[in-house]
């Protein structure tokens, strides 16, 4: 199983390089100058998709189960997202973590999915998490079709032109994820007032809980993004 | 089920209130000043036992797995901690924490259970989580058998007498929970000074990432803590 | 003298010891878990009786005033805390330290014993210092017969369930704390507004400052508080 | 003129859109879902390139001097940089700002041009700068060919895979933004064990202190970079 | 006793504006531009010697301690600082304000009177505290005849060309300020290599201390220096 | 050219030096204590005239404009400001810097001289920068003719007595230093509704940021203030 991860994501990163390497400047309407620097020095992010962690950690054979899943990111995104391959070391740990990012933001709320990616995306902006903010952001420049929004959420959400709801939505996950003690009853209130039941409010706190979580172990650990992330959604 | 939740709260909080009341100063070898006031207030904690979080979430019919282990948290615990009963409006919810929960704390791991509840205790204390801060040290209060243990993770791990390998763990969890951003591998090469291996560097970044979720739903929600843990491991 | 403290020291843990000891964990009303672990390691707060502060200090032989003062500690608490023997190396120094705390914290004003406290032990929680936070956790315990009022004010005193006055007067110790040159003539205003006249708040103040010094104190010679605090009004 | 940068902007506008718009999917080499709520919402950018700040600054008429800068802005880029345009309400302001960064950004220097826009772009993540982050993280995807290395420094200098010296100058670059005061002879010396000269150490803290100025204009004034550079380079 | 305070602090400031008038310009060396706005705009500090703070505070009759200690004060400074003018309200709180101060202050020890008011300026400056920063700021002038020094410590001690003996005793107090909860044995080490004995830790941690009390006791009642400080030591 | 800056800084020196030294301490109409400490240690800004930054950057031959303005500077000021001594490495820098500042600081503004100045003063307080507190202290000092007022924009501009106008204006000169990605419409609303005209809020932000730009180019490189500034003004 490691072995085709490690396939895959060869083939993935070529891919992405190759549409890089495609694309030419005239082509952004810009006449810019030519990359003369661009044979001077590796990428930044080389090995990404090779060494997805600083971690020693060998794969553990997938459980059916597991495989059936990473057959399916394999079949509907063209890859396994590097997460998964991270946590694959441990079948038990793998399981949870499926469970609960599946549940969390793709099971029916009142936040929509694209809702709960720009959480996803500014919470990791706080944390400044580089793989989150890869993969999550592009997510959001797909849902939303709108590639400027992923960077929004990525830079500074409060430069977005946005709605009222979402604003509130993403001042509520930023206050509990830069001074969790100081959230309150008034807290809350404003996201109802910004139309959010209870039942949304705990789950833009979910949310916003389990990026914390995930910016803490990715950067604890420098997990790295699947190249091909970059280039999506642009 | 919510019923037998809120009887079994009711119970376990005049327990707690009985086993505080019986206790004479004289035990505590100080003639410490007869208690005067405590009539005067509601206690800074009433309602903690029935209205377990600020949102109105009615709980689900418990699944036979839930059932199950609610039963065995009673059985074992003598209550059903508050944390369970707050996620137990959706059973998909409840079931993800529940797995990622007892895979984290409990599964066999490099980290011994102490270690692993001495890093959610520091973890809380950063954030200054109050449910956590009282269900967690009440563990590190019983499994190290030394009640300040559980007082100091909660005030300043800094000030406790603690082995290198807990100062090094402890410091890590601490420093991803304060500005992951800046986590590199010279953190990491600490870590493997004092012993830990790259399994147990990834198991203190993932319960120091949980707590670091846990501590955000909890604040996020006003999530209150059973009152019986507050004398627990005393 | 010193001796005499040593003595009590010694003799102030080992009753606080065996009355931990002592504690079946039936006697809490819940079945928790044996604690296997109790024997592993010693304890995080070991030679706290003994070893009061990092620096060498000798006391200095006790003026009239002042063996009279530790006297009556002895007799009223059972022990004299440790603060003032660290302080007894000087008697100058240890005078005016007694004559400052106990005007602040004993004298009439209108601010109650407890309220009082309450501002320490959320100051110290602020600046995270184990010496106060112990030993005015404790008396916060034991005035409000409410022991979790005493976790709450070291947790964090936000979710506490205080009246407007109490938490008017918590924000504006913590703020002075946290950042005291922001304070302005509005926030004056919302204590007077919370019922405060201005002999409290400069009483609130007065604390507030005080217990910025002490942890100060505390925290840069590490300074330890006597084993019993912890049992006390628990 | 200000009608010709209005009118360049829509031009360049709506040929950034068609460009994200003709992207297929499937030409990033991943089967990622279709963007199904792209109508859904206007656009987080909307009017980037219509309404540059939200102050009401009529452009005066353009010096000579300043109208040939500006055609050749056209000439070469293709459009004329927002931030130019924001000036543009008075000459000598404008004139100043171009002089001072013409020399600092292309003007000879022991730093690579690749260099001083990394630093541009690392100043301004820690200030969170929209538009400089877009403007600058196009230069640095352009320069460098790597458009990895664009990302990287807007999420996580910290994450990307870099030289010694490259490492060594964003490290100043940054300290020198999050706290000057701190500031000492071991960091110059730092640089200097990097391979810098005395002469870069200042090119360094003027970039550096140039991004630290440009940042706070453009966030006072919620300056909107123009629309194509966000597909520069990609 | 409030009516002689009044009176000197008007005499007190008359004769600094007066001597503030007398200075010619050109006694400095310098031809600096005329002073044209002088009579624009009220003083920034106008009422400083007359309302010392914002707490309607009837002093208290003055004990014969206390009224023979104020008699000094104005024998040899030529008049009563205002933080007393400001505790007068209560003789308790003065006395024991006035028996802490000097002692730490002026008592014998390691730490050199000048060493003590720089610590106090540095801490004060951390605290922004306009009050402690002009009254020790003019110590420090005096005491070191150095006005540069009194400059330096309040905008940024790390800017001054102190002795390996000044900077590390600087470096502590403003550490036990800022980050109290971390301070820990290798701070108290470097402090003892820099050549201070265990009780020199104790006077600079207490000083330290004393300033982060007064600095807020000042900064919450809005206490005013009086004027005449401003002129000392140039 | 060299040689006339560093002869002249020696003048100003000694002529700085004289006129402390011949001040009596009588002269302030207070009876302090003699200055004993005077002799025992070098100035804490010794050099300051002398060896202006820590970069080894020899000057570069003045071009015929900035021997003019040099003169100028010498003429009108008496000396050469050593920000201006320490740009004169390379003239494209010098002279484009001297066409910022002198448009920011000096033309037609909606903001007078002194309001800008006020803005220097607050931002560099917020940075700690020794080189501009000192500078533009001074200039504060002069303009104003109320010399406490700069020392009030050094140590916490919110304890002056100021009017609303100017209060809101250095709130957000402040604010904008502090954290530039939280500014937002709210912000300049509270600028216009205290009169400030947008082209005002430009020269509020632009103030702003070029000094936020000054202190790092000063912190970074450790520039000295000539020493005459010190007594300007008072």
């Amino acid at each position: 199983m490691a072995k085709s991860i490690a396939a895959k994501s060869i083939a993935a990163k070529s891919t992405a390089a190759k549409s890089t390497a495609a694309k030419p400047a005239a082509k952004h309407g810009s006449k810019s100058a030519p990359v003369k620097h661009a044979a001077k020095r590796p990428s930044a992010a080389a090995g990404d998709d090779t060494a997805i962690t600083a971690l020693a950690l060998p794969p553990a054979p997938l459980t059916p189960e597991m495989a059936a899943y990473f057959a399916k990111c394999q079949e509907k995104l063209g890859f396994v997202p590097n997460v998964l391959s991270a946590y694959a070391f441990d079948m038990a740990k793998l399981s949870a973590f499926v469970a609960m990012y599946n549940d969390l933001m793709l099971a029916p709320s009142g936040l929509s999915k694209l809702e709960r990616e720009m959480i996803a995306v500014a919470v990791s902006a706080h944390n400044r998490c580089y793989y989150c903010l890869v993969a999550h952001g592009a997510a959001v420049r797909q849902l939303s079709g709108d590639p400027v929004l992923g960077e929004l959420m990525v830079m500074n959400y409060r430069a977005a032109r946005l709605s009222p709801r979402e604003r509130a939505m993403l001042d509520f996950a930023v206050k509990v994820t830069a001074e969790p003690w100081s959230i309150e009853e008034e807290d809350r209130e404003r996201l109802r007032k910004a139309g959010f039941a209870d039942r949304d409010i705990w789950d833009i706190a979910a949310v916003a809980g389990f990026f914390n979580m995930s910016n803490r172990v990715a950067s604890a650990t420098d997990m790295r993004p699947n190249s091909v992330y970059h280039g999506q959604g642009r």
